[in-house]
């Protein structure tokens, strides 16, 4: 497996899918740099009167509500309603959904087009989870086994490969599920690197069908690269730079020697 | 002195306080990740809808108003009386005060909420005297004074804690003024290191209830920061990157060592 | 020629011209900073109603379409009109031209403003000159010769000094052509280094009533910086921030050493 996801890596270096990007502000430069550092095409366009062709034009469109208003919230869901319909594959970044009345709606208005996969951390898949009115009886001895039950139930209902980012990455769809172990503690301390790691994904749904082995792709060269990275890096600061290089410069043997990944057919 | 204003960079690193910012699109990226530096969370979000509900969950709010226009201008206000109702502590960088009418008109509706903080340069906290309509009868010889007469000005009027950036830093309030010497000529070729003091000023707020001793906290970590990440900054590409990393890993021996502050009761 | 185009490097240093931009959400930080790095003063401001006052106020105004909609559309003309009654130098950077019909008839409304620079790429430069309608004709065995071709279409519509950047920039108006051949392929994995080298052009604009002289310069200056920045970084986000350290130190020996630059008299 661990061989079909380099070649996945390869793919988008020789491809360069062309991705669209309606994110958040604080993030827009660096997710740009990210995809461009793994070899996509990023496009960063959000107004209402473009979205229909920008869509055509792409391979997958990411959406992520990190900064969110109105006029952005109309053009998000023009997104995703053109992607849906034009079956492109499209991803949901639900940065702060459980903090704000005007989150949680337009979530659950997003929802409603289906993403291809829905990655966050466990906080806000738990708050999407809970919006769908059918989270009772989910019990869990710890957060892990509660953001996974959060996760199957969002396959269930929207059909979304979910990833939980964390300490370790769980991607899961209605099969399948996969525990990535890589990263470092240090990338909590930069900003948007979430929001990177979507970006990211969506390059990965830009050439391959399967949208499970997509994201799993995608977050094994991310957090794989992050945590490279962190060994050249004396903070935060050098962390993000060396992020970037590492996306770009990450090779064969790097990849298969430090890949810490387990994935699994569900019972 | 000192002791206390280590403790409070502990306690910010310990205690790690949601801030919220309404700011400007050139530093959104770049505050965020000084906040995180030091050990706080950050919360970008300018919705007029979701900014009771943000407030509300943050122990501060930053409001800088370098990118200002109309829609982001409600918010604002909207944030500056939530969070004076709420008695949450907030900041106002007042970027580029005095270039335009749109930004006097703005600086001077946010007033009235009384910000527990003002932070500029003495360009700014000039203006923002003038506009005051008392400033009659400041006479300086030099623009040291005349900005410290316009501190003390927005002071009796606003109530607030006024912090003039420059060479020497000068925070001062009612009672009590602090000259900061450190810093680097470098600093002012990166964009937007006032709004990422502002910023961090705004973390020390939300865990310190003496709003002068918050900004000097504030202050001194900031600019020696950015003194000790100077040294090993080839230019200001290196200096943006090492300030981040010396945020996060600056030492109570550098801090002690290198801090050059004289705290005055006034007379 | 080499050293004219050098005092002009020492110029804005000097100098230090106020450059207002109105540019996209991506690269606004980078933008400014790659200003401030070359020793001028980026004024960031997209607000209509100050519009007016900040093109007042500054030496030159830069205009980028690549994050556009309806409001930062309005602010943009407003900007260009007012750049133009008030016989001050704007530069149109045409970011996207020819993804969507809505950055096509910005770009043909823009154009009404007759920008003293427009820079872009090969595609781009192609778009605006297929809009202005005279395209027919243009017959070329090679995209490079065709992207000539339709700058110099523009350049006699618009009277604009048109800058086509690539492996090889040109530069030419309606008597005189360069071709400069620093900089580095990896530059085309950092996010927005062309819109970056827009906004230097706008500071030479700011000091240098030639536009064709002030474009060679700042192309001149950009692309050697990257060029040199590249030899010291080890992927893309090494190379953004050694691009910012060397447009801040690049030396008068550096520069004569490595500029690969013919400029032409044009038959």
């Amino acid at each position: 497996m661990k061989e079909q996801l380099w070649e996945l890596i390869l793919s988008v270096r020789e491809r360069s899918p062309l991705v669209h990007n309606i994110t958040n502000y604080v993030v827009m430069n660096n997710t740009a740099n990210a995809l461009l550092a793994i070899g996509a095409s990023p496009i960063m366009a959000h107004a209402a009167e473009e979205t229909d062709e920008i869509v055509s034009i792409c391979q997958a469109t990411v959406i992520n509500i990190g900064t969110l208003d109105q006029a952005w919230i109309q053009s998000m869901l023009l997104a995703a309603q053109s992607a849906r319909e034009k079956n492109k594959p499209w991803i949901l970044d639900p940065v702060g959904a459980g903090a704000s009345q005007l989150r949680n709606q337009t979530v659950q208005l997003l929802l409603q087009y289906k993403p291809d996969v829905i990655r966050g951390n466990a906080s806000e898949i738990l708050s999407l989870a809970n919006m769908t009115g059918t989270t009772k009886g989910v019990d869990s001895t710890n957060e892990s086994t509660e953001a996974i039950q959060a996760g199957r139930l969002l396959n269930r209902t929207y059909g979304s490969t979910v990833c939980i980012s964390g300490q370790t990455d769980i991607i899961l769809d209605s099969s399948r599920i996969s525990y990535l172990y890589n990263g470092h503690p240090l990338m909590q301390q930069v900003t948007g690197l979430g929001c990177s790691a979507t970006a990211v994904c969506g390059a990965f749904l830009a050439i391959e069908q399967d949208t499970y082995i997509a994201a799993v792709a995608a977050m094994a060269l991310f957090s794989l690269s992050g945590e490279l990275a962190q060994q050249h890096a004396a903070g935060p600061g050098s962390l993000q730079v060396e992020l970037l290089n590492k996306l770009y410069n990450i090779t064969e043997d790097e990849f298969f020697t430090h890949l810490k990944l387990d994935m699994h057919e569900q019972v």
